[in-house]
């Protein structure tokens, strides 16, 4: 189950603007705000059901839209390379304060 | 012109998936192959208003997506900080067989 809501995460904050505002919001309660299904129909004057197949059609939504465009992974794929150049970089012999200067862009880099 | 193709086959790469076959078709004929609408519209039986607006609908989409998700100019902006990376890498006074391999394995990372 972590794992997930993990990935829904991950697949939100990519696809997630192209869900209804509706579906959003139901999203960043039950994987966000860990709020269960029963609070958030207490919540919005839904029945239980409703917010579950609103929750599970915008699961399917985000996983189409990876399965078609595969934005996520290739972030995933760039990052994991952009790290091996980071262990490399810090591996060199060289000015001390030059290599920290990159290793600190690459950080920054890899938090954005 | 030659700036709003290319603006469109960015935005092609980036969500063309997203668009109907039919639309990643007429798509790919106008801005990749250089086909005129006459020509789409004969090659596919219809009028070359029908063409224009297939063409119009998905720009609109294209453009629509990247408001939304913005994956294109993050993609961008990462990019332009790789490259900065690059340069100060080059720079390096170090053992020049090990920065070559970063160099190389930056250049793949942005090829890629």
């Amino acid at each position: 189950m972590l794992e997930k809501k993990i990935r829904m995460g991950e697949l939100y904050d990519f696809y997630g603007q192209l869900l209804t505002s509706r579906q959003q919001e139901f999203m960043e309660l039950y994987y966000q705000h860990d709020l269960s299904l029963g609070e958030i129909a207490e919540k919005f004057a839904v029945s239980r059901q409703a917010v579950y197949d609103n929750l599970r059609r915008s699961e399917e939504l985000l996983k189409e839209y990876e399965a078609k465009l595969k934005l996520l992974a290739k972030n995933k794929e760039l990052r994991k390379k952009i790290k091996l150049v980071k262990e490399l970089v810090e591996g060199l012999d060289c000015d001390p304060e030059k290599r920290q200067e990159i290793i600190t862009l690459i950080d920054q880099l890899l938090d954005g």
